[in-house]
């Protein structure tokens, strides 16, 4: 098999013949920035071929220069032959970005094998006309000329104009020979026209998806037109400091900090659209249109809409489809005249982010039963399918807390740079680890978490209750009073601290799963569904990039199904907001499963308290619901790692085999 | 036949015994007050029967004291026996609301003769909702259950609402226990939540419709919930300062001067509705629709819009049918959310007045061929029918200036308290005249100005080109080297200076009636029509009270048609605008009238200004054009009164019988 070789990380893999460059890294562990997802057309995964045997796909991303210095696009260069790659520093996955840039590959992969396309028809288009000069023969008014010309192009029946526009019209009109550019929106059911420009600009149209989490805000810039991705990024929701929990921020609203709480996000949001277009040197001018995605209280405090009654019975929003508004009217910062829409949420506690997760999964026109868990500081879950033409779908909301983000957790972080996503425990009780970026480890995200504590279960130093067995492991220690297991130890760390999970956080962790298995049970009961029942589960979520089905089942946060009917699909929020941005249809079709989904409020279920406390075990108190681990456990050697080399290093010397 | 006597003008009448008091004022020259045009709502025509025989309808607008002294409703009250009647000062006919009363009088004959009803379904409606507080079981989000309950009251598919009032929402829902009332404001093809109020504020409901005429100004207050008109109000417009004419005020636009001419008519309708709503003590905050009718360059300097290209070839305007904006984008002051809409024009040169006018006289769906001419400054003339189903209208404009509206004459004023709307010239060469409200004369109004140009013809004073003959009359005089009639002597007139009609005014006359009369002439040629197949004439306008259609034809302002053909229908524009304002029907109807009408440039046809000069001649060149008048010209002793008793008499002594 050929070898590959990256420079200056001097990691080699040997690779099947015709796989791309970015396979390749992706099998040494080396990071590379990638937007599009490997479809060749956002240029960022540049590398230099030093020499060797490669074959590489035409691009207009290179210039003849560049070329001529051996660069290629990773993602579109097969390998031959032995290859010596060099990683320019462009290239290097920066952090906050790997996050992104994850979700971005998964898009793709969600889209080519489980969704069909919706037609390209973006929320906000870019018309360029030509109009016929009136004449005394066709002595049509200006404004009537420019709609009989719009619907030359397209069939919308209602439209709208403001008297600025208006006003300004007829001169621009004149000056620039009947040659301008319409901007249309769509605002329920008729379409606004948000500006006219003189000439054609109908190439610069472009948009932002925002995933409005509770923990995470995520902002994709999006090329209208072409409906590529350009950009991504994201940031922590500032509103943290105000509450980790939706609850708490409510609270904090009810006690006179709406404002507050809409500025904090409004500034997040602005921040990640400011640094996305100021690094692709597109003026804000050109962005008419923001679609976000969040939860139903996340939602309000964007709008400034008042939270309080969500979090009393009998939980009711103050809007759970609220009209598209004018940008700037809350503060967003793109053209001034440009719309900002909102996922239309199921309900107080199920929002617009599922919506979103829904419409990116296919669920509502699937053919199997399929169930989605998003696991989030809420836990939302979908059960539905599409039977005799009629698509059913009944959700719930598990209050899990943050713990799978990384918040909560002493040394838990989220799935950027430096955090460590895989962790194994090996036969000998040591810990191995990856860390996002291959650098030195700063702290745990969600995907190691899960691994970690599955790892302490098969290696008997916790018990099926999560609790530390102190004489298991020389790791094991007490720190004030409470015992904790060290993952790494100062001297390794980014941080120069011991990075360790404690009791606390393991009992947060169970806490946090057993929420959300036990609504997947009550929802599964419910419908009087067994888990055998279940065709399919898309688990999604920001828990990091490699998430292991099998430790996820192994500490019973997802159901014991067989692995090739589980996914991992990352976040489908920010997934579902651009396919929408992108599309009508699919906005439409989030307005057709807001409304049609079912919301069950699990409190008036008198069993899910009983089937959370019987899921704060490892994996359940009845281990015979998870058969796979049941048998893995009572395995003889079941400490001990399976055979051949391990998987898994510490940082920076060997790579893990993947794909 | 029982007599009616009035005091304190001590004027008395006989009338058929069952008329009713407010038709023997009339027939007694007896003005009063009235805004409903009869139908006992607005009661404003309150008299005091002193003695006599007389039947007085039910009324909830007369307190028990006040019935017990004596009042009845004019309009109620039916003459059985010889009656004495005080007029109250309240009642009395104010200056300025003439014009108006008759408007509205006119709007009912109409609306009983001509034309069908329309649904009643204002385009600002209110709505008192009173919704089910939500449960576990019916949990839907504040705005999703008003929108609900508006549906189950209203079939509104697309239904937006203003980030403002969404935030608001929540807080005034739960004060008011689930009672709100919502005003919604219909805007093309969609309906937008103005405003939503706490409990039941649906009585309170009130839009004003408003003739904006280059001249005049003309404003009534509407009860959008009964469709009955509260009080009316009428100015001249204060753009007049700018030009007289259209073409004025278009060049002064082009000048810079677009911005003042603007604020100039907007603080017009708002001097017109601070009387109107003060007056009636009705609260501005709850009128919250503005429907304005007016030539499309009053309704583009309403609006702000560039006028330029109307007065340029290809004549071309900024916009026909503007969409519905919030009135206060405009300045004008109603409810802050109030919106204002402008009837949609025909073209640049045929205005939304015109629209309004084929929608009051039925026109456009009357199954014989009809002829509207709208004599204002502009004299815009319909010539349309019915036919197989399909409507067919043409229109065309002609330049008349504004001699008919009592500008640009010496002496010429509007139709209000003491001009002189009737003129008769006796056979000893004596002038008979009638002033509005029976005070002495201030001036000469358009109906007065067409007999006297009439009288003065049939006496001999002028010869049929106009000019006046100095030996025929001895109030024939010159001045400054031009001559003059004098109608009215100083001593006997108001103003204590001769009211005088001069040699230019009448050529004013002579130009402007030629201008119309050609366009008739010019617009049935170019569809085949000869002047018999016109089944009827609506003749609007704002010349006086009681136009001679007899004396029009005499000089040649319409065409020589039977009277029964003849109907003079008053201000169509106004009556138009009301209809649209209180009907969706209605309005959707204006739209459709304005698509579907067509617009003949008059500029176009090389033979109108041979017909102008033709018509320059009274009643025109061609004297066979107009037998019945060649007819009584050449018939001896034509310059004799007919026989009997003179049925006009100077100020405050006899009373014509009318009716």
């Amino acid at each position: 098999m050929p070898k590959v070789t990256f420079h200056p990380d001097e990691v080699s893999v040997e690779v099947e013949r015709g796989v791309t460059l970015q396979a390749a890294a992706k099998a040494a562990g080396v990071e590379l920035a990638s937007i599009c997802g490997g479809d060749g057309i956002c240029g960022r995964c540049r590398v230099i071929v030093k020499n060797g045997h490669i074959e590489a796909a035409p691009t207009t991303l290179l210039n003849r220069e560049e070329i001529q210095r051996g660069y290629v696009l990773a993602c579109q260069t097969k390998v031959l032959g032995n290859v010596e790659v060099e990683v320019p520093p462009e290239t290097r996955a920066e952090e906050g970005q790997i996050l992104i840039d994850i979700d971005a590959q998964r898009f793709r992969a969600l889209y080519q094998e489980e969704r069909v396309s919706f037609r390209h028809e973006p929320l906000v288009q870019k018309l360029y006309l030509e109009l016929p000069p009136p004449s005394l023969h066709d002595n049509l008014a200006d404004q009537q000329r420019l709609y009989r010309e719009i619907r030359r192009h397209r069939d919308y029946p209602i439209m709208q104009m403001g008297l600025k526009i208006l006003r300004a019209q007829p001169k621009l009109l004149r000056q620039h020979d009947w040659k301008v550019t319409a901007t249309l929106g769509l605002r329920g059911g008729t379409v606004e026209i948000l500006q006219l420009e003189g000439g054609d600009t109908s190439s610069r149209n472009y948009g932002i998806a925002v995933d409005v989490g509770t923990s995470t805000v995520v902002a994709h810039l999006v090329d209208l037109n072409s409906g590529r991705t350009i950009d991504a990024e994201a940031m922590y929701n500032s509103q943290r400091a105000y509450g980790e929990e939706v609850t708490r921020r409510i609270i904090y609203a009810e006690r006179g900090g709406l404002e507050q709480l809409q500025k904090t996000v409004v500034n997040d949001i602005n921040n990640l659209i400011t640094a996305l277009v100021s690094r692709n040197n597109i003026a804000l001018h050109d962005c008419s249109a923001v679609v976000c995605a969040g939860n139903t209280t996340m939602m309000h405090l964007l709008l400034g809409l008042d939270p309080s009654s969500i979090r009393r019975d009998p939980y009711v929003s103050c809007s759970t489809a609220p009209p598209p508004v004018r940008a700037a009217e809350v503060g967003i910062h793109i053209n001034p005249r440009g719309l900002l829409y909102c996922v239309p949420a199921i309900g107080g506690w199920v929002g617009g982010d599922v919506t979103a997760g829904i419409l990116a999964t296919g669920l509502y026109e699937s053919d199997k039963t399929v169930m989605l868990i998003d696991v989030g500081t809420n836990g939302e879950i979908v059960i539905g399918r599409r039977e005799d033409g009629f698509s059913w779908m009944v959700t719930c909301s598990a209050s899990a807390g943050p713990a799978f983000e990384g918040s909560g957790v002493k040394c838990g972080m989220k799935a950027s740079r430096g955090a460590i996503e895989r962790v194994q425990i090996s036969h000998d009780g040591n810990v191995l680890y990856k860390t996002v970026g291959n650098v030195k480890p700063k702290g745990i995200c969600g995907s190691g978490l899960i691994d970690l504590v599955a790892g302490l279960l098969e290696a008997g130093f916790i018990d099926r209750s999560g609790r530390l067995i102190p004489e298991a492991s020389s790791r094991i220690r007490e720190r004030d009073g409470l015992l904790e297991f060290v993952v790494v130890p100062a001297q390794r760390s980014a941080t120069e601290k011991d990075i360790v999970i404690t009791q606390a956080d393991i009992e947060n962790l169970l806490r946090a799963k057993a929420a959300i298995y036990a609504g997947t049970v009550i929802l599964m009961k419910s419908l009087n569904l067994d888990v055998t029942d279940i065709d399919r589960v898309f688990l999604a979520g920001g828990f990091g990039n490699y998430l292991d089905r099998e430790k996820a089942i192994m500490i019973g946060l997802i159901p014991d199904l067989p692995l090739e009917k589980i996914r991992f699909v990352g976040n489908t929020s920010i997934i579902g907001a651009k396919m929408a941005l992108l599309s009508r249809e699919a906005w439409e079709k989030c307005e057709e499963i807001a409304q049609s989904a079912t919301y069950y409020d699990l409190i008036s279920f008198p069993h899910y308290y009983e089937e959370f406390l019987a899921a704060k075990f490892l994996p359940h108190t009845e281990l015979e619901r998870f058969p796979s681990v049941q048998k893995r456990l009572t395995e003889k050697g079941v400490k001990a790692l399976p055979p051949g080399p391990s998987p898994l290093v510490t940082y920076g010397r060997e790579v893990p085999k993947v794909g």
